[in-house]
């Protein structure tokens, strides 16, 4: 039998940066900086609030900041808290292959050991790179029977790309990567029933956090499986019921995934971004009022309705999984960015009563960044709209100028506006950096 | 649909002490000394070492001890690594409907919390027999189809039993149990593809840690999903192709898992367990000499073969997983204890000679505590042994003897006589304990 996860594990050992196309770095600097962007903006939520007063008191030293706060935990810890808080806006990024977002699981593993040990921006880079491709190549293999069991993907495969990244910034040898990812493997875990909870960002967390300690302990030659990813009663088998080994270990350094990476211009669910888009549009171009609408009609993917039919959404966590209420919000702010998902937005009557308006079908012909969008308004006309490719979509992807509009969008409320340029600037020299701890220090409450 | 979730949790908040049957707690202690017994006599193993090379670093505050050890760790690091050692030499007790090791989650989950909180011998036990109630109850409910996907079931139904446990002794609410149940029902993991490596042990580790994150978290109001058991992408469905929910809810309070629960007489899989107590029985009547011996020839239950077929085990971890190594190490010694599954003696010529003479067939009639053993001699003689229910079945008990020579056996060579006796003491004398906390104090070296 092909040795599926030794392979994987021996072409992260041997990658070297210098062959790493260009094109793939560009994409792996684009997708940190949209990862920081949406931790530090994420860093004030409640849901860090809880987890730092549950788990402050078993934190071990100070090595690493928590992105956008003022409390410092060890690595561990660290890359859990900054894997939530890059997750519980769902604003990150998406492969869309997968639906995985996978810079959460990876970033926030590496970035705290950055603190800890010496890393340059280069080797950060790297790492991040591999990770991301293992997840991915890995996520690849299993979806979409995987998914639609009922696993959380970004957590699943998330944990072996945070190993696989960890294990290259400590200089695993191949058997240590081995088992690294053997270790990653049997943790792999997380639910899609946690959607709409505080748990849902813990996933990324987790998954970062685990392939840390995954790769701390194959460091000290902690025994694993040799083959968790192919074995009969290994990742692939146990946890799909369909596999394709070629997508893991087929065209490796010659098919890039990372560079397939996308980043949301809406922070909720990606399936709802074309019918955000499509009633942005409508809105903007006819000034649309919500006193004058009688009815919305979507024509959505099935998934849509699958993954965001909430109805009555209670929170602004369970509006990122309503088409209702992101569509009466996209048609009265005109936007769909974090603040259109506050408790409040959501409980309110003005927004409720346009929310009540709102009905979706689904239609098997239509794409998932497709959707058809029909307005009726109280006088009778009905204006339309057809959205091909959402924005944020691989056809339709967002510019390097909207990168920057949304990641200022984020960071602006938490720290001051020098300190948020100079971290944006530090994040796009990535590649150059003598230390990359720099940015997590330059991303830190002061 | 039934509110499978809540109704346990609820349960496990409004249980009292008080209510719960003498034979139950006569089988908390019985099982949480012979989970003593085995953290304390794994403690030195080299799992050990390198798990704590590993995870110093990173450690928070020394606020409990790790067993049979001077090392101190945070609370969840010492219930991850109190759970490794529990776990390492496979020795631990057994739930033979589900072959759950139950005691390696719970017990490891809340000792080191006794030493970080205030908790009575009663509380402890109560809280200790909550949690194998959980997860056996949850085991039940998706045995044996969960297992035969590939899950190691001391993991993935460990957590919920740790989880329930560490919630008991923090006075979580309904609500907050729920969330509890819910983040660690999102962390259930463990591959039995691990099995002969030293992840095996991790997972009873890692259970007992991520459950007590899992209630420590829900004390913040960390929320999570109302119904991980039960929805349709939660637990029983996601990782179960088979779930009887009235295993988890019914008659609760009423029949109790925990006073089913059984101690191994050998250390190793439970499975090989009839094919010792065969061998010996054989070794000892006949005074076997291995020089004497031609072939041996078992006749075992078909679980054998899948589970422990290890023909040419290279390490001691292996050779627990091999019906060869260990019937051939019980005739040579007498006996299947740690020493007789050290490196040493997995790879010894005389061993490996007589090793290549076992052979095993597996019959469907056969049932799992059962075997029938032929040996034939040279001189052409042939010795025959029909073991109906292996020593340490629910059928043929370890009797308190037999529990308190295991103990001592294991905990011998790692603690002095006098700190062994007395830990062994106050063991028995759990549930009237002022303060549990005593217990990890006892246990660690001096």
């Amino acid at each position: 039998m092909t040795e599926v996860t030794r392979i994987l594990a021996k072409w992260v050992v041997d990658s070297k940066f210098e062959n790493i196309p260009a094109n793939v770095r560009k994409s792996g600097v684009a997708s940190f900086l949209n990862w920081m962007g949406c931790a530090v903006g994420g860093s004030r939520h409640e849901t860090l609030d809880r987890a730092i007063a549950a788990l402050k008191p078993f934190s071990g030293p100070e090595q690493a900041g928590i992105l956008g706060r003022k409390e410092r935990f060890d690595v561990m810890h660290a890359a859990l808290l900054n894997g939530i808080s890059s997750h519980v806006f769902d604003f990150d990024d998406t492969h869309l292959k997968t639906i995985i977002h996978p810079a959460g699981p990876v970033a926030s593993a590496i970035l705290p050991m950055a603190e800890w040990m010496p890393v340059t921006g280069a080797q950060l880079l790297h790492a991040f790179i591999l990770g991301v491709e293992v997840e991915c190549r890995i996520g690849n293999s299993v979806y979409p029977q995987h998914y639609d069991i009922g696993w959380h993907i970004t957590g699943t495969a998330g944990v072996f790309g945070a190993a696989a990244a960890a294990g290259k910034l400590l200089g695993l040898d191949e058997q240590q990567m081995v088992w690294a990812l053997g270790l990653a493997g049997t943790q792999s875990s997380g639910f899609r029933e946690m959607f709409g909870t505080m748990t849902k960002s813990f996933h990324p967390g987790r998954a970062a956090q685990n392939g840390v300690a995954s790769a701390l302990l194959a460091r000290q030659n902690y025994t694993s499986s040799n083959r968790v990813l192919e074995a009969p009663r290994g990742f692939a088998h146990v946890m799909s019921t369909k596999r394709d080994f070629n997508e893991i270990i087929g065209k490796l350094g010659e098919v890039w995934e990372t560079a397939l990476n996308s980043y949301k211009p809406f922070a909720c669910g990606i399936v709802i971004h074309p019918a955000i888009d499509g009633c942005i549009q409508l809105r903007n171009e006819h000034r649309l009022q919500a006193e004058d609408i009688a009815k919305i009609d979507l024509r959505v993917d099935p998934l849509v309705l699958e993954l965001t039919g909430k109805k009555t959404p209670q929170t602004g966590l369970e509006g990122k999984f309503s088409v209702y209420h992101s569509c009466e919000a996209a048609i009265i702010y005109g936007a769909a960015g974090e603040k259109e998902y506050a408790d409040g937005v959501v409980r309110d009557r003005r927004v409720i009563a346009l929310r009540d308006k709102v009905d979706a079908v689904s239609e098997e012909a239509i794409n998932e960044d497709e959707v058809y969008v029909a307005v009726t308004l109280n006088d009778g006309r009905v204006l339309k709209k057809h959205v091909q490719h959402a924005i944020g979509s691989v056809a339709n992807p967002m510019t390097e100028d909207k990168l920057i509009d949304k990641f200022n969008g984020l960071v602006r409320d938490v720290l001051p506006a020098k300190q948020g340029d100079e971290l944006r600037e530090l994040c796009w020299k990535l590649e150059s950096l003598k230390d990359a701890g720099e940015l997590a220090r330059k991303a830190v409450a002061v």
